[in-house]
């Protein structure tokens, strides 16, 4: 039997009779602090709700701190706008309908195409900063730009569904690691708002009362477990479990591969965990976004992919997380990008090359591959590329180009040997407020998630920038659906001490 | 929100201090009697509890009963010995390790590989009966004879990992619905041991009491809630979830897409839900066995199967759930059968012919396919096929075999034109003995599982007879376990009424 024993206990329950004395309460519990938790506390306090949020680290932040700052808005936002883009919720959803399936949750895709020109305005009133400027495509912003190319929507299949718009928003920052500034606007708006924080308090379990609804939560402050009343209901933002290698290894063991994973700490499923224990449901586990990081320098998209037969398996100039997955579960992580002279450059992240040849024959053999198998596909591409065709798989005809100039190299790309990243996209089923779902469609009571702790947006297939958009919108509504249970809440009212951001020992006291 | 009411609530418990009386009580309470919930009454039987197996259908059966009655043993089973096989656990436990993944539950494969020859007598000692006979390859038994190879043993890949022994054990009985006669003689052998049945009693929810432990369950009877007390645990043997789409799009939704679901209306997932609500953890809730009916007759494994690219992406002779998984999964279900006249017989099931004509170029440019691919494929097929060999994906040198007498066929296996089968394969987190885990990996006291309500022996991939080798194997386990736990239980005796079925009405009364 497995345990989980590193990662803690956190589905069994606490039951509310046990609870001797609540050391502290509020309208709303947030816990975590990253984007989500953020939003959902500031969306708690507008409503009125008086607010605490727990964060296990010394500050705030978590993953989205780390990631690039990049949040999918559309349907017409300023920036699109001022670079001259048009679009509209239509669009937005064609497209997001059609490339975060199969199934994707088509009500909070609905929801979000309709408001994301709102939820761009509430983002700027937070202080987030957009400098509205078009960057181009790609999923890194490496300038402090804002707007970019962050999926699939030119692609040919998408195209003809849906007009095409960029939708990466990228925080105003120099450098790939905007979610830095994003984290630093929305804490900053969060303790003027009256926003009570407590970090290096870790969660341990939700508090349940005898009619199964969450009240509150059971904390680790200072070493001692410490109980929090929750008036309204408690947020769980918590991040996903890509660092709980049991669960990952459980759900979606494929993933375990990628060398990269993309969060801090704090993302080892704990959150997910104790909305199972209070009776949630966990959707589309199996699901993650999967990064072979081939796509810088640009021109390395004009290469060509193959698998272990010197087989193409898709379009390289797919959305990088779609590469990733077909090549990590299609062709289980085995796969090299094939260049010629002239589109060689330094990769970033750097990679082995794994054959060198003047010719593809070469390059076949140095590879062990079937003989004659890479040497066909080569061929075959650069007939068709020398139209602006790729009958296989519709590559973009800007990026066709026939593989002439030697020597030929393959890049390796196979799981193993590069660095791919991974995030785990899995989690908590919840309604468009947050609520967090039961295995028979109804609500636990008290109990709201939001970001990478729920299943979001993209069910599955992903474009960048979507986890910020759900952390953010969703976490907003989560916050303020908790507030608004907390039937008695004093509007406008702030507790004891609330504005700034707290240590532990200050909540290890009782209220 | 998604409501599952079609199948109704499951994982809303109910407290025991909410029952004002128990209508009926057993030492191990069973839902569902297919092969796993009569394989878990014997063994709580055998273990000296009174029990119970409650049914919501009219009659014993389930999804076993219409199943092909095979059963995967091995270790050198004596029906292994008389047809002339050497197995071993060792051989076995390596297939099984390679094969059920990625990360099967290695301590279920283990004790499975080293107890399997110990289950064929227990068995048989239930009076199910194998006749010593080899009937060859393929997962289907057409005769009453016994052994098959009956997965991927012979497979390169795999032969190179594990001596190769055929493991696929039918129930004797003329045709391919073995599993009626299996599920009579489980049948009659739990009556014989003096289990209590009561048929057309749909369980709907757990009790559990102020510990969380369950104590019972809630069943609909004539219409009427009636709650039945379990004193050492339930054992939810409930089956899978392929009949509950709700369900299969939240957690696997491209399944959804295969037409014949193999379970009855009971796999509705009920037994999942109820496992979840109790705190269990659902894992690897998107694996299924994918069937692609393309081998049938045999010799139709000697052709070609392609994607929509013209190229080959499998070995055809691979076994036939992975083909299926890897058709469905990597290339969208959109595949065809390449033939030649001296392959093509009348396929079974019935599928279309998509196209034909006097060379592969006709088919290519029927089928729409990109100009000269299709002809690359099979020409580099045939040329290395004349040799023996299939460099790009190591297909069995017996089953190779050039395609070169016109005319040329493509059968039209695209998921949406031909009858693809499928069962969910994932569900409740269980220990070797059946206890239901936790998220954090602890029991849930009381509560036991087997089958197809949970997730077994492969966790993903598959071998034919895994299904039924969990639920009887793992199903007598949860059985005994629960028995146990039934501390002040009268050894050997019997209940009021046991030994015969009743019907619902009987039980209606109050014990």
């Amino acid at each position: 039997m497995a345990k989980a024993r590193d990662h803690g206990r956190a589905a069994a329950l606490r039951a509310a009779s046990e609870v001797r004395e609540w050391h502290r309460e509020a309208d709303v519990v947030v816990v975590g602090y990253g984007a989500a938790g953020a939003c959902a506390a500031l969306g708690a306090r507008e409503a009125g709700a008086r607010v605490l949020v727990l964060e296990r680290a010394s500050g705030g932040g978590g993953t989205s701190a780390n990631s690039t700052g990049e949040i999918y808005l559309g349907g017409g936002t300023p920036v699109q706008q001022a670079c001259g883009f048009e679009d509209s919720p239509e669009a937005m959803f064609a497209y997001l309908m059609a490339s975060c399936g199969p199934n994707p949750d088509e009500a909070k895709i609905r929801l979000y195409s309709d408001s994301s020109v709102d939820h761009y305005h509430w983002l700027v009133a937070q202080g987030v900063p957009f400098k509205p400027t078009f960057y181009g495509e790609g999923s890194y912003v490496f300038t402090d730009d804002c707007l970019a190319w962050s999926g699939s929507e030119l692609n040919t299949r998408y195209a003809a569904l849906a007009k095409p718009a960029p939708r990466g928003h990228t925080v105003q920052r120099e450098g790939i690691v905007a979610g830095g500034e994003l984290m630093r606007a929305l804490c900053e708006a969060s303790v003027a708002a009256g926003v009570e924080i407590a970090t290096d308090c870790r969660v341990e379990t939700l508090v349940q009362d005898d009619e199964r609804r969450i009240v509150g939560v059971v904390a680790r402050i200072d070493g001692a477990p410490r109980c929090i009343r929750a008036r309204g209901g408690v947020v769980l933002c918590a991040g996903g479990f890509v660092n709980n290698r049991e669960m990952v290894e459980r759900h979606a063991p494929w993933l375990w591969r990628c060398r990269m994973r993309m969060g801090v700490e704090g993302d080892d499923g704990r959150g997910i965990r104790m909305g199972l224990g209070a009776g949630g449901d966990a959707i589309r586990m199996d699901a993650g976004c999967i990064v072979m990081p081939f796509t810088v320098p640009k021109q390395h998209v004009k290469g060509v992919l193959v698998n272990l037969q010197g087989q193409r398996f898709i379009n390289e100039d797919a959305y990088q997380s779609d590469v990733g997955e077909a090549a990590l579960r299609t062709q289980d992580g085995q796969v090299y990008l094939i260049l010629d002279h002239e589109l060689y450059e330094r990769p970033f992240p750097p990679v082995e090359i794994a054959a060198v040849g003047d010719t593809i024959e070469e390059v076949e053999r140095e590879l062990g591959m079937p003989e004659g198998e890479l040497q066909h596909t080569v061929a075959y591409y650069n007939r068709h590329a020398a139209r602006g065709e790729d009958p296989l798989f519709g590559k973009t005809a800007e990026l066709l180009k026939p593989l002439t100039r030697p020597p030929f190299a393959a890049l390796d790309y196979r799981v193993d040997h590069s660095l791919w990243s991974v995030f785990t996209m899995g989690g908590l089923h919840t309604s468009i407020d947050g609520e967090v779902i039961t295995p028979d469609g109804d609500v636990v009571p008290g109990l709201f998630a939001a970001g990478r702790t729920t299943s979001g947006l993209a069910a599955q297939g992903y474009s960048s920038g979507l986890s910020l958009a759900d952390a953010t919108f969703f976490g907003r509504r989560a916050g303020a659906r908790a507030a608004s249970q907390a039937s008695d809440a004093a509007p406008g009212g702030s507790p004891a001490g609330a504005g700034e951001t707290i240590g532990a020992a200050a909540i290890g006291q009782k209220s």
